[in-house]
């Protein structure tokens, strides 16, 4: 962790070639108290300083380390997922959302990410159509793969690993937070990244936690591989950092207001 | 999962006695695509529906089904940890928070908690008096045992283990999220208990997620073991759910808005 | 973990209700060496003392805590699964092993187990009929629901999640370290039970290790749910210790020199 | 896992730009059966094939894919620490093991390695002089920071996370295993080697599972830092694969039969 070296100079006895005379003359019963009684300081460890960062005035605002994907400006930091070299197909609503056009195409950021803090809001659309997975569907997918499903889970029910909160046809949520139609929600998402070995195979998969209008529906869930429509989830393939991309899926729903930490 | 059992009928064939026929003429080439072809209906779960949770309107206020610990009205959920007879002897601002009265002693929750979603709120009091662990230091215990630590960590370096957002003495926290003195910090924090075998060891110790004003600043963190100030954290005794204690370290500090779930 | 409680005596600062003075004069500046140097013997736990147990002289035999599930002289430990009032209906050659009577159904231990490091040696039978699952086909059930797959796994190929060191139709192993027909296999594994909440949710998964002939092909695994022949893995109830199965799959299988050890 | 892309063909509903009409018309009440009805085949998994590995005929011997780091004909695998340069600087035995020659310097493997299963066997001397640390001292070092204990702890007491099948001053063995001298032990070891993040912090420690002669003393357990002879283990710096090192601890220690295979 970069901590400064202060404890290199600690482990000469461990390589030390020559006999620990002290050592040699332990006793073999345990002194009368154990282990030694040490001091307050002995655990306070001050290297390297804590960095700073400034958090939002109100809750869910962006902190001061935050990369902004979207503050209601404008879609600079998307693109089409169709071609990528163009600019992101959605509908802005300027100085407050964008919407799915729907059939338009999904859209993905132009950066890449693995492990990092995402905050994202998103609203059903304002006519309630269709039902199950009709309704308000699209879809969040981590390094691209990932999908933290997006849905109008209110009064809306649909196979539970389907809905508002889940790891799509992989986890259910722990409950379901959904607020109406056009009001917005927020997900606050920890993602950490799945590793692989050189050789391609899977490490470690990737884990999510997820709250839901502050609400916790995935607790550090172990993600078991790409999404699929059909089929059983698994890691086929080695990938590094991804863009995150938004699903069209050929209904409409809103975002607003996205932050994102590197972790 | 209390799921209902429409899957244990398919189990037969695991423990059936006799043979299962089509197996023993199946190739020991692979089929031509494999696996089999599958459904979207396939990995659909429908059952048992996800519990609807109404979440509150505003990020950082408690949901439908949290249990309400200070919600600005009294101390009800509180007593004095000297005297756990004896109601909480901390200071009331009635319909605002309360705060820390130092060395009157520290104060618990009446109920007992194990895995849980707490959310609370913190300031550091108005006169910036002292440094280090000496401004606004208090803190939370989970299962009276495991320690968030509350501190004044504006422009107040001290150990890096033992400022706001650490796991006192055993994690430093990711960043310093800190707001000024008088501005109220939120805590939000998933806890999942230690687990102990019948035989009393450990089996898994706590981890902990905590974001200080929506900042992540423990990820998923291990705990090492039982706070103490001084001396190596381990987990000395099995125990079951307990309270949730706030310290008196003799300085000022204030809380409000404090909830939790049971997860 | 029933450490003895030396240290409780040092956590009266955490839980003090007056100042530390000390604190309040510490520096918020880092001291010269941070942490602050500790001696070699405050990191040397003695209490308690680590209990012996007697290794086998060969490896692979049972040490001296193991309980003995078959050393070859009877089948004591073992009833039958159709009826578990009856000794178990499977052939004893007495001093050597003990073979599967197809069709005569599977056995089961009469102890429960959980969390646990079992040993267990197997062989494929003598004449090499049929392929695929069809050759040598059984299973070690541990909780009598997670399924450690047996069978000819020896220049017979099927699918990779049903061979020989797979956890069935769940995790195919690392690799095949399968011997020959009628030379002994060892399986030696430690199993971790899923743990469950109080109100039946799972809160761990099972997880286990196997090394299959002295050779890694399960590295704490972690085993998605109940053994299915048909369908998706999953904890559809909670549940506590069990026994352990040994699943008749109509074909012959030998087993041999069973020992395990409650961890 | 370097699947063979079957499997991508079925992800096309998911980034379809399309609407899925079935989807639209889904009732979103359960169907009677949920989920739908599998088939046995669609959770078989055939490619890609698992690979083979011959295993020994002798438990603890060498599998077919396993690094031999020591046979007992030389010590061509292992260089002095002192000097890089030069030979391991102990005695062989030739045809038998090879010895510790105190205060010569430890030595390492010339080959780096990350994730291993490592056998190794070591006796500690013939003739029983001094106590506790004193007695049979030596270590195996994986990536050369992290130590696996090895000592003479028969009916030798010494501090209980620095007996043999330790994790050196971080977690005791389970049991206490070990043989009188001139015996044999095994060390059967699965270690994973930490994980660090592109900016040098830890992002997931080393892990390790020992069997000794047999019996596991280290499940899965976590790994704290670099071990230390004098104070706190910590990760102080990222790094990657490395040798793998044996102690000169100034006192005799007897090695044999060590092979390795890289996970």
């Amino acid at each position: 962790m970069k901590l400064k070296n202060y404890s290199i100079s600690l482990m000469i006895a461990c390589f030390s070639a020559g006999p620990i005379l002290a050592q040699f003359e332990a006793p073999n019963t345990p002194p009368e108290k154990s282990p030694m009684p040490m001091k307050p300081e002995m655990t306070e460890i001050w290297e390297p300083e804590v960095i700073v960062v400034s958090p939002a005035e109100v809750l869910g605002d962006a902190p001061s380390d935050a990369i902004i994907l979207f503050d209601g400006s404008n879609l600079d930091q998307w693109v089409s997922q169709k071609d990528t070299e163009q600019p992101a197909p959605w509908k802005l609503v300027a100085g407050e959302f964008f919407e799915v056009v729907p059939n338009a195409g999904g859209i993905q950021t132009k950066m890449k990410f693995g492990d990092c803090q995402l905050h994202i809001e998103f609203s059903a659309p304002d006519k309630v159509e269709f039902s199950g997975q009709g309704r308000g569907n699209s879809g969040i997918f981590f390094q691209n793969r990932y999908e933290l499903q997006v849905l109008d889970s209110y009064q809306n029910r649909t196979y539970r690993n389907g809905q508002a909160g889940s790891i799509y046809k992989d986890h259910a949520p722990l409950v379901n937070a959904m607020k109406p139609p056009l009001e917005w929600n927020t997900y606050d998402v920890i993602y950490t990244a799945p590793r692989f070995k050189e050789n391609g195979e899977l490490h470690e998969p990737a884990r999510i936690t997820v709250l839901h209008n502050g609400v916790l529906v995935q607790n550090n869930t172990t993600i078991n591989g790409l999404t699929l429509y059909i089929g059983l989830h698994q890691y086929t393939e080695a990938h590094e950092e991804d863009v995150i991309s938004l699903q069209d899926h050929g209904t409409k729903a809103q975002y607003r207001n996205i932050w994102i930490r590197r972790l």
